[in-house]
């Protein structure tokens, strides 16, 4: 087993993944960026080292910052988290090069599943179902129009390099590909320096349904269920939950199998999300892989008993996992709590917390890196904490994240607490049947 | 369903029953003494009546006072959370009198398990196991030797109105009865009023194994399997767990089916526990049984899914419960955080807490009602805070618990975090097996 991590992440999940290795028994390393000085991940962790200036890109990204770190303190293996480093091929292989563990996928599974034209075209050749569209990437507007009439308007065009909803237009009929195609294409290549497009048909009114996978050294896959995320804003997850709403045992089962499936493909090593929409029909259809642990990781883990981030130490370190797969035994939501002013079109609000108070009670987990008098910095992401909440049925959650939510008291910044309560009391969420990945998109979002 | 829940309670307990009531759509009402107007109770109910000054009997015990606040609030019922006046036999009663629901026992129950004598001669007449000893309270000293030499030392004097260790003595041998009679006799006359005592035979080296039942209003009970409360100072819970590691199926279904048997006897309604003393061979015996929610009430929710006082509420308001039994689908634990300074033998450390970091992350539960900023009061019991952890083995739970413990920051006051954190460490208390009920009395506490 290790002897010393070091966690190339911040902000709670670094927080989370201290909390595994302390109680394996194993050292960690916190790393941070100037702005991040006062963060809980450095005072808990064992040893902390400072690896550059707030902006991203000269810390948390840096590569050889990070790769130093690890060296000075003898880590012998290094936890990305999510985001940042966590699905970046290079990093992977750099810390290869360094003969230090990358506790994530290997540098061929990370490019396979992060070029979007060829995990679709890896997947579909393994069996897994996908979307209609075109072979991987669109030559040019003809070729485009062609497709488009085989599968039917509407259609998606996607950035092959793309993700957060970027270099993405829906179009509804012919006469508006062509914008469609120069708009995405010239914001694919201002955004990721790829302005290579591929076409899907459009899955209208879809679910969100993603597998948790885990494979070992050893060729084992199992599967740990879904979880649901359709509760969405602008291509970002607000709520998710295990199991669906949707979902019986037998398209449970479907699903899961057509992931184990997809990561077998790849040899997958490691804990692996794979991504479903899931249409009015009950067809699914392959979305995407990610191949790092998800924000959302608890809710699988409220309803399995497994410590996810502990058996991504453990397949890392070599040891097999059983193969057998897992099924949700509770009801379990996670909600993000943003410092983002919902009032303001969901304006980040960085600043200082002034006052606070984590709910707690039966049947709820809050992971969080904010205490009271702890700063925002305005340079990262601005999710502030998850409130994780598990029962025994579906209204019971609802009913207790409401009451987590009410609870939870954090002064000094705006919140996306009162939007979170607000669908807590939504019929249409309620009824667990009645919204869609694009439920959020004409919200009313007044007085919030 | 009841519309509004006064609770005649403080601390961390009135917090946790807000939290159901909040869950359930019931309103609250805090109650609180001028000494506690700053605590969360009182902040997260509906509505807050001050009872009193700080001492307990001229608020938290001052019944006409509660009564009034139930009254001018209109509340419906009472729950009484532990200690105070939950089982208080009168208060149930002058609920009952007032048309305002009491939630717990009745008055009969109540006195009836409250007599300790009165309880034994039950619950042996019912059928459970019994510590050999007198039938009820000996007459005089000739009767006491008779009787010791009939059962064979050693044997336990034990005031029957007693509690809390007082009036209590161990006799060992003959000539020691004496003194031992003498001195349990005037210790339980100034504590109790009552100065009645009944002996047993003194089973060596027990392990404390408590049952949880519920019963409702139509006969129904079933049992939640046990909880190991063997580790304990001066008769003070300090670690609770389920299940437990001397416990097989067997003999938990036989344990299980014994306090069915007891709580059947006086038609139990509601929550309550069943004491048991079990010995080295297996066989166990009736201690008492506490007609209320016990401190450690979270473990068994941790493994079985239940809200404990959601049920309490729900057979209050007349719900049937099902009948099946529950059994432990996880391994949980709870230890008890006291302002205590356990370097100067365990003196309570009232005073204001400075800085506060309570631990998260998957499988801990922290019920507590103190806050950095918050001020200990010295009136009242030194419990701040109960740190409930779960997990899938007992190893798995002890490494939890102690990174929760580690993770734990209250400054400002003493507590007994350091003593956890030495017992997690423990090889005799981490193997389960090497530790009964006297452990703690020649435990080292040199160095906390």
């Amino acid at each position: 087993m290790f002897k010393k991590i070091l966690i190339a992440n911040r902000g709670e999940i670094a927080l989370r993944i201290i909390r595994t290795c302390k109680e394996m028994g194993i050292k960690t390393v916190a790393v941070y960026s100037t702005a991040d000085k006062e963060s809980l991940h450095v005072r808990f962790a064992d040893e902390a080292v400072c690896i550059g200036p707030a902006p991203s890109k000269q810390s948390y990204l840096n590569i050889p910052a990070i790769i130093a770190a690890a060296e000075i303190t003898n880590a012998d293996a290094i936890h990305p988290g999510y985001g940042f480093l966590s699905e970046n091929a290079l990093f992977s292989k750099t810390c290869q090069e360094h003969n230090i563990k990358f506790i994530g996928a290997t540098p061929e599974q990370i490019q396979k599943m992060g070029d979007k034209a060829t995990a679709k075209a890896t997947m579909k050749a393994a069996g897994v179902p996908t979307v209609p569209g075109s072979d991987g990437i669109i030559e040019n507007l003809a070729e485009a129009k062609k497709i488009a009439k085989k599968i039917k308007y509407p259609i998606i065009l996607k950035a092959t390099a793309g993700g957060g909803g970027r270099g993405m237009r829906i179009v509804h009929k012919e006469e508006d590909l062509e914008k469609a195609w120069n708009d995405a294409k010239m914001e694919a290549g201002a955004a990721f320096g790829n302005d290579g497009l591929y076409m899907e048909k459009f899955i209208e009114s879809p679910r969100h349904i993603e597998i948790q996978v885990f494979g070992d050294q050893y060729g084992n896959v199992c599967h740990l269920s879904e979880r649901d995320c359709s509760i969405q804003r602008r291509n970002q997850k607000l709520i998710e939950e295990t199991p669906s709403p949707l979902l019986d045992e037998k398209l449970r089962e479907k699903m899961g199998q057509a992931a184990i499936k997809g990561a077998k493909a790849i040899n997958y090593e490691g804990a692996g999300t794979i991504e479903f929409l899931l249409d009015k029909n009950g067809d699914f259809y392959f979305m995407e892989m990610n191949t790092r642990i998800q924000v959302e990781h608890p809710v699988t883990e409220a309803v399995t008993g497994w410590d996810l981030v502990k058996e991504q130490i453990k397949v890392a370190a070599g040891v097999p996992i059983s193969g057998k797969n897992y099924y949700p035994l509770a009801y379990s939501m996670e909600c993000r709590i943003n410092a983002e002013d919902p009032g303001k079109d969901f304006r980040p609000c960085p600043g200082k917390i002034t006052n606070l108070h984590i709910p707690g009670g039966a049947g709820v987990r809050v992971d969080t890196h904010i205490y009271s008098g702890y700063v925002i910095p305005p340079n990262y992401d601005s999710m502030i904490a998850k409130v994780i909440v598990t029962a025994q049925s579906r209204e019971e959650v609802i009913v207790r994240m409401k009451r987590a939510l009410q609870e939870f008291v954090i002064d000094g910044v705006k919140t996306t607490i009162p939007l979170l309560i607000r669908l807590m009391d939504d019929p249409n969420f309620q009824n667990g049947r009645d919204f869609t990945t694009q439920y959020m998109n004409n919200y009313d979002y007044s007085g919030l």
